[in-house]
């Protein structure tokens, strides 16, 4: 019995891997490196237009992270011999897009945002970032570990939820919302093979997690997925 | 000979100390901390306004070293007791009021209002913190020591005058504008004594040295201040 359980685990790991649609090591730093930053510049026009200096100081520790994780992978783009914008370049048309869609209309959807969409898409990244060479992988890896300022984010959205309940239904909406513009942006880094139809049945699984976890995220301020 | 240009030297020296005008630390840290906060913010807009994807990431370099010392300010006024809300607070208004005067028309007037105002009121927080005591004024310099970015945002507008020739007299213009909001940001940081008419006279000195390195940042992109 522990036997056929542990075989059982092995293949659902197994099944929600990525390993076999990670992109060339460049393309995958330079994407992940601009969504990084625009992800961070939505945390900036959070700083900007918060309603106080207490959310102000604790959304910048939240750009903070967000900022050293984009210089990091800058970093691994100069180490593997590319520069900023060269690799860059090639995303920046898709992923302003994809900013333009998610910036929400006041300081409150422009901070759920910067929350629901930093943790859907990091944790893309990192799953992603398995089918990377080996030592790659685990530097990248490195870069997505540790604090990631998820939960500075959901104590300003609750506190500001519990200050005007009213806003609960908005954001719900515009949290649901945001789930299809996300994933075409991590759908967009996949490198599919020739067969595609069941490329795109194994990689289900991947997005079910995924969304599980944007649940989850959404659950945490009592918002209804 | 020499002793006497020596002892002219140390006259000019003191004569230029903002020592005694030096407010109590939190005091310090909170209006050093939004100052920052607020460098921090107008780089961030000119990230989000770049025409290019290189501008963008050389940018992102400077936004990185100004949050950092927005941050290394705050552990400061964490350290002192306080907190960076408690802290900042009290210079939020005025500090705001800088931003919207100083906020500029467009990306190339947002970004040579990021490399004069952090240029000018760098030098001014670093000299104001030497009247800190002793401990705190070196940990206090040692934040503002080191890669200011400043030469990183010279050479996007450098690049952008040589681009655009007609550039240079708006900029020029621009430029000499934002001399009047910058000092008054950083003088209602001094604390005069009761002798306010003489201590005008003595701080006089320390504006004219920050007013000429303001000069000599106009100077280096061709700009006549």
């Amino acid at each position: 019995m522990p036997r056929l359980r542990s075989r059982t685990d092995e293949r659902a790991t197994t099944r929600v891997d990525l390993h076999e649609f990670a992109p060339p090591l460049i393309e995958f730093l330079g994407r992940a490196a601009y969504v990084e930053l625009t992800l961070f510049e939505n945390l900036s026009r959070a700083i900007s237009t918060a309603p106080s200096v207490a959310a102000k100081a604790s959304i910048g520790r939240a750009a903070e992270l967000t900022l050293a994780r984009h210089r990091a992978l800058i970093a691994e783009i100069v180490r593997a011999g590319s520069t900023a914008a060269e690799a860059m370049e090639p995303y920046a048309r898709a992923v302003d897009t994809f900013e333009r869609e998610t910036h929400g209309a006041d300081w409150y959807e422009t901070l759920i945002t910067c929350y629901l969409t930093t943790g859907f898409l990091n944790d893309f990244f990192v799953k992603l970032a398995n089918g990377l060479p080996e030592n790659d992988a685990a530097r990248v890896a490195a870069i997505y570990s540790g604090e990631s300022g998820e939960s500075l984010l959901a104590a300003e959205l609750e506190a500001a939820i519990e200050a005007n309940p009213r806003l609960a239904s908005r954001l719900a909406m515009w949290g649901r919302r945001l789930v299809g513009d996300t994933m075409l942006v991590a759908r967009a880094a996949l490198h599919f093979g020739p067969n595609h139809v069941s490329d795109e049945a194994r990689i289900e699984p991947v997005f079910t997690e995924l969304i599980a976890a944007h649940t989850r995220r959404m659950d945490a301020l009592g918002l209804t997925a």
